[in-house]
């Protein structure tokens, strides 16, 4: 336990130059924690980082056996991904088994992550669409919960809709405390966003890292979630993404998801732990450093990538290497 | 005067999801500071906010009447440019004017910013050359000094050559302390980036804004400059850029310029004061709010875009707005 707060550095030559404050928590299911760092019962907005949390409802409602889903739609349900041709490809065709289309998205249209597939689309004289929004295969597990409940699929993402409140049944079990009761801002992607103490963020993934203490419906979901996971970790996030590269790396060891504005979740169910952290600036790039460090600290980060993900380089625009980001001292450097 | 941090908040629904926090200086060319928040004399790397100061010594070569060069490539010399079609066609014809071409530029290459330029490119068939890199009217700038002292131009990204020399010689006259014991790490264009007191580069933009006290040469150059920033905004960023917006909505009465990771300096001749300052997190968006917030409590913010640039909205991807930015009630909110 400590209540330094995490900070991370981004040195350039001889200077750290900028630098990142955030908090983070490990905790067990029954809450307990296990280590700290700056004031965890801040309330942060979990954005992204909690779809993992969010699935649940989809892989209980029986929808993935109904349409003849798999792994792969269960990772893209969990998933922030670049829209690349297999992401977009997959959601497109899942749409179909559930008897939808890309008009039934309600998250918005936003160009791809990678240059390649921007140009690609250039070339093809086409425009992106729903399906190329990073957040389409949450959206598509919402809409197919919708389907398997036979309730209107219009207005999915409000508070009120059944698969709003579904989400926030889930994860008043999963954090044990009454989500309800949470404030709300809204998402990028238009669904509510639960203000949440961060420490109750990291029960909730401790929860579904060991899942003894829930019941066996959402016991299983929780397996089934932490198993596509590992299984399809391209789904996950796309070329290059910290989340894809980590959950490659450790099957069965860690299931790790990244949030807008600096927020990272993970699973550790060989030790029971959930991780919740938030850099309170908001810098992805920190997020990731975080969780890397937190990683290596409980022992869990894959020897093979542990400098680059601890010591991730800042290269200029000539490739040169100018720099480095890494914990600071006073955290875990 | 005040010790109290720069604090920008960034809220969604009820909540400050994320907050920035920096330093920032208003300084008097003797070096007087008029207000302050934070500790200002820690060192930063000013990166491409001191375009301006690195423009003079391209002004005072006399290379701006050699080559038949006019306020167009002095913005550029001071600008981060946008590579949209008018930057990357006056850097060319600047380059044939110097007897020089692209291959010269040190720089690099980087796509340029907006996706509407990217996605011209692709549909041409062409690719960025250095031209589209942000810095690369800077770049002519050193080149034209070169070729204007006939010196050699490989290598004039380096620390020991005469056109970084140059700048570090001007950069002590400017800021009052010798320049060449400041330490340095590479800049994303190749150049050294001079670790530098905030209050330092604040007083280097003072003594821009009110020349006064320089010689006649660095006077002269000091207002060619200024004039440029204001009459070719465009050049200073481009499409939708803060910088070029306040450049163009204040002539003669305020020049910004941003850089990396944070950093953002200004004159300010009718109040004969200059400003630097820099988020510790390395966030442009919060600098610019900061800018902003500091140039409307210093009375020079224009009226009719005052709440857009002291309250950015915060819009997701549908484009609702689901949140704003501000400066904190801790600072100046």
């Amino acid at each position: 336990m400590s209540k330094n707060p995490v900070v991370i550095e981004v040195t350039r030559g001889p200077l750290v130059e900028s630098r990142h404050e955030g908090i983070a928590a490990v905790v067990r299911p029954d809450g307990t924690v296990v280590e700290s760092w700056g004031d965890i019962d801040d309330r942060i907005l979990p954005r992204s980082a909690n779809k993992p949390i969010q699935a649940m409802a989809f892989v209980e409602s029986g929808a993935v056996e109904k349409f003849g889903l798999g792994n792969e739609h269960i990772a893209l349900a969990c998933a922030s991904h670049s829209g690349e041709n297999r992401h977009v490809e997959t959601v497109r065709a899942w749409l179909g088994k559930i008897g939808l289309g890309e008009d039934d998205l309600e998250c918005g249209t936003h160009p791809p992550r990678l240059q390649a597939s921007i140009e690609a689309l250039v070339r093809e004289n086409a425009r992106p669409t729903p399906a190329f929004n990073n957040c389409s295969g949450k959206h598509s597990g919402f809409l197919s919960t919708a389907v398997a409940y036979g309730e209107p699929t219009r207005g999915y993402i409000k508070y009120d809709h059944p698969v709003q409140r579904r989400l926030r049944a889930v994860m008043s079990d999963l954090c044990g405390s009454n989500a309800d009761d949470f404030a709300y801002g809204t998402d990028g992607c238009g669904i509510p966003t639960l203000a949440t103490p961060l420490k109750l963020l990291a029960r909730a993934m401790a929860s579904m890292a060991e899942p003894s203490r829930l019941s066996n419906k959402h016991a299983e979901a929780a397996g089934r979630i932490r198993t596509a996971m590992n299984a399809e970790p391209f789904m996950m996030g796309g070329t290059g993404s910290f989340g894809t590269r980590i959950n490659q790396a450790l099957p069965g060891v860690a299931q790790v998801k990244g949030g807008a504005e600096g927020v990272f979740c993970g699973m550790l169910p060989t030790l029971g732990f959930g991780i919740a952290l938030k850099m309170w600036d908001g810098a992805g790039r920190a997020a990731e450093v975080a969780m890397a460090t937190i990683l290596g600290h409980l022992g869990v980060l894959p020897g093979e990538r542990r400098e680059e993900l601890l010591h991730p380089p800042v290269k200029n625009v000539v490739g040169l290497l100018v720099g480095e980001m890494r914990p600071a001292k006073s955290w875990l450097g």
